[in-house]
């Protein structure tokens, strides 16, 4: 007999008296490992905001209360008060006079109003991390994107010259939404020569990787759309999620990707059809997804009827190993997937040009979304773009980048590993720009972040890569614009923070809670 | 005592047997004119559109049958057959089955997914002028920017190459959302110059004048807001509301610009909070709004609370009259105006570049908008526009843009003066790039396009000007990139194609319906 069936009649009635609206609590199915890996309330937190976030607990449901769950389970009150007192402070679940705790609405089904006031607060802070960034005297982790060495800058400095040169009238002009035909053959072929075959009809030219997740998200994802997401994920896709109202439905990882049980859960019970994914280097874990693990979600995706958002942020930046196919490259890719991509991360950051290649059904709708964002990208940039392409600058140019990005990254890499404590994680990826470090339990990245700044060094902070939390023990660590003379005393100074907080847990609950 | 409180109560309960659920029939108040100006449907079609538009009558209330409203307003029932006829045409009544005219959900609340199907035809025709203006021999009168000359080509591309001498390095990192210093400083200093008073960091930088609108209908109008335009108003801004679903009320205007009255009748009744509005040589009527007007819209933005979207999209482009000062400008203007304008409508098209002042209140929320729209806009292009401005180029190349378009408006206003059939109606705005032709009762110009460009002649079809109206009898004729040598005759193709139009009025119902 289940324990939550047992609810003496009496004591529900005379509950149904005091608070005569109180819905009856949920019947709340978790499974506990004794193993003591996990915390007890650490596994109760993440199993009800599981089920919360696939929609199978729903807004104004109500948990079981606490001793109720607690004899269920065979725990302490106290174990289960805690996961509750959690899932609170991260806005899941909400207390309510009168007592008892309720799922609340979804963060991403904030009331417009209500999501004036909070929505901002994300990605300001991103912003004041740049700003930060930008102190004299703080080395930052925190710029995603690489420096481009005057050798690329003269490069692209005669492309923008033989532009202005033969096109410039032409470039003064409004053009198409989908943007520039010599552009769009550009990329064609040099996606062609990477073996993705991709009709250039096909192709949008945007302005940036962030505005084809945006235009992405307002075509397919009215309020309250559900859409699963990495969990962590970039917060450029999260926030366009977030500003849509869509309902955002996390999936846990591991060290080949996204969980594909969690991807179908999302797709069949929380009724998702649209997932969200950096199957190369993760933004910002770094994990790269195996060839098998795409396949598999490509298949789930046309089970389902759903659409990827395949956000290839940094592939071109791989330093080790083997490239594996994108998904939009594999048989019946190119029906289901939206591919995303910026030259921004490479070669070209500040022109502001990425692309998305559309499944044909969907590219009228991709296209007025383009139109009423902007009518179309900067005209003289995309030629410019067009003539370092057709130049074949971007491979010379690239191999550079990676030698130089490669060594930087096993430098930073091994400085890490060498000066932090042996409870924090630290990943390697073979590619891109950023490391992600997780510290020990308990730590509070974003307290911690501006007694980081006071010292010197910046991140970013997890927290911005979570839809549901304020608080994490993760952080980004990007190297792009960190030169070889500031890299070393960077992690210096962060591997020292590290340290001096883990001996300040006994003293300090400022950081420590 | 009231016509419509005259219905036998017999017939009323025999009704609700045969239909239980339909509501009972609203009252309309409708005075009708018998001066024979404006036919008697065109009146209780417009004024219940306005009674509509305005929230009056709901969604999903019943309209008085045909029968009782032609009693009540001694009108023959033909008569108001036929404008409730033409309501159902437009989308905003509906007949049901087993009889009855209701009021449906706005154009602008259809749900998404309807939205999905039905939204493209207006952008997306847009889109095909476009392309059909560019076919060869089609002399277009669709392209409301002007052509820059060679001097002005030279010194964009002087100080593009000054931008790139100087700061090619920086112009390739990513900036902050608002925009570059430089840029902002200058535009700040430009205004000052012609007698506005902005700071700097109340300056966002955009991607054109479209996107300023598209990050300010999404920072301000949640599905379901009320919001006041003109009628006819400039599509770009039609199109954002109602991707955002905003409910759309549209006010009439006189030759001082948008009525005052219809105005404060939306932010009363209509419970609207936001006014898009171009007062200057309005896109696409031409009317500029008289000071005394654009003061009193003021007030009553103060006195509800309400916001101000002026866009103010070729001020600079005046040929003659004096100057009228920009609501922005005026006292208070400042905390309810978002001031819209761009360089791309004068001098530099194709840049993409615009910006909007913003009042302090709105500017955090508009920059969390621009940030996730696109992070920020293109480096480069903002340094040589910085450079542009910097030099002063601008004023000089003003002066003879001026005198190149003012002295093309005229000789194309007398062309088509000369020989357009009477009964037509042509503006000729002391600036702007645009006339607004008005054919004689009964044309379609959405129909007449077709033949039009068949005959070698484009122009924008005055349907995409109006939220509601699937058919038009205007049209925009706009002639930024028409030289002098084929101004002549465009102007000569499209006044015989009207006046073949007149004279098959009687033989074809092809065009005329």
């Amino acid at each position: 007999m289940a324990t939550n069936k047992r609810n003496p009649p009496s004591h529900g009635a005379a509950r149904s008296i005091l608070r005569p609206r109180a819905a009856p609590a949920a019947a709340v199915e978790i499974v506990l490992s004794r193993s003591g890996e996990t915390a007890l309330f650490v596994q109760i937190r993440e199993q009800v905001r599981g089920l919360i976030q696939r929609g199978v607990l729903r807004p104004g449901v109500r948990l079981p209360a606490v001793r109720a769950l607690a004899n269920k389970l065979q725990v302490n009150q106290i174990t289960v008060a805690r996961a509750y007192r959690e899932l609170v402070e991260t806005g899941l679940v909400e207390g309510r006079r009168g007592g008892g705790s309720f799922v609340r609405g979804f963060s991403g089904l904030r009331t417009h109003a209500g999501e004036a006031d909070r929505a901002p607060t994300q990605p300001m802070m991103a912003e004041r991390l740049y700003e930060l960034a930008r102190a004299p005297g703080v080395i930052s982790f925190s710029s995603n994107y690489p420096r481009l060495d005057a050798a690329g800058l003269a490069e692209f400095k005669t492309c923008m010259m033989e532009a202005m040169d033969l096109h410039l009238e032409a470039a003064m002009q409004y053009e198409l939404p989908a943007g520039r035909p010599e552009v769009r053959e550009q990329i064609a072929r040099f996606l062609s020569d990477e073996g993705m075959t991709v009709d250039a009809g096909d192709l949008l030219i945007t302005s940036g990787a962030q505005q084809a997740i945006d235009l992405t998200v307002r075509a397919l994802c009215p309020p309250g759309t559900p859409v699963i997401v990495e969990r962590p994920a970039y917060y450029g896709a999260i926030n366009a999620f977030r500003l849509a109202q869509a309902r955002i439905l996390e999936v846990p990882g591991d060290d080949d990707g996204a969980d594909l049980a969690a991807i179908e859960d999302g797709f069949k019970r929380g009724r998702a059809r649209v997932i969200y994914l950096n199957p190369t280097f993760q933004n910002p874990s770094g994990v790269t997804m195996s060839a098998a693990r795409r396949q598999a979600i490509l298949a789930l995706a046309q089970q389902y009827g759903a659409v990827i958002i395949e956000d290839d942020h940094a592939s071109d930046l791989r330093f080790r190993g083997e490239p594996v196919v994108a998904i939009r490259a594999m048989p019946g890719g190119d029906e289901r997937v939206i591919y995303i991509r910026t030259f921004g991360k490479t070669i070209l950051p500040g022109t502001r040009l990425g692309f998305m290649v559309c499944p044909p059904a969907l590219l009228q709708r991709l296209l007025l979304m383009k139109a009423n964002a902007d009518l179309h990208s900067n005209g003289l940039t995309q030629l410019a773009l067009a003539r370092f392409l057709e130049r074949r600058r971007y491979p010379p140019l690239l191999k550079k980048l990676r030698q130089t990005y490669g060594e930087r990254q096993t430098k930073l890499f091994s400085a890490l590993k060498a000066g932090l404590p042996p409870s924090c994680r630290l990943t390697c990826p073979e590619g891109g720009l950023s490391l992600w470090l997780t510290l020990p339990d308990e730590a509070d990245t974003s307290e911690l972040y501006f007694r980081a700044v006071r010292r010197g060094v910046a991140f970013v902070d997890g927290s911005v890569f979570y839809a549901f939390e304020p608080k994490t023990r993760s952080m980004r660590l990007s190297f792009g614009l960190i030169d070889d003379g500031q890299l070393l005393e960077g992690a210096g100074r962060l591997c020292s923070l590290v340290r001096d907080l883990q001996h300040g847990v006994r003293s300090s609950s400022l950081v420590f809670t």
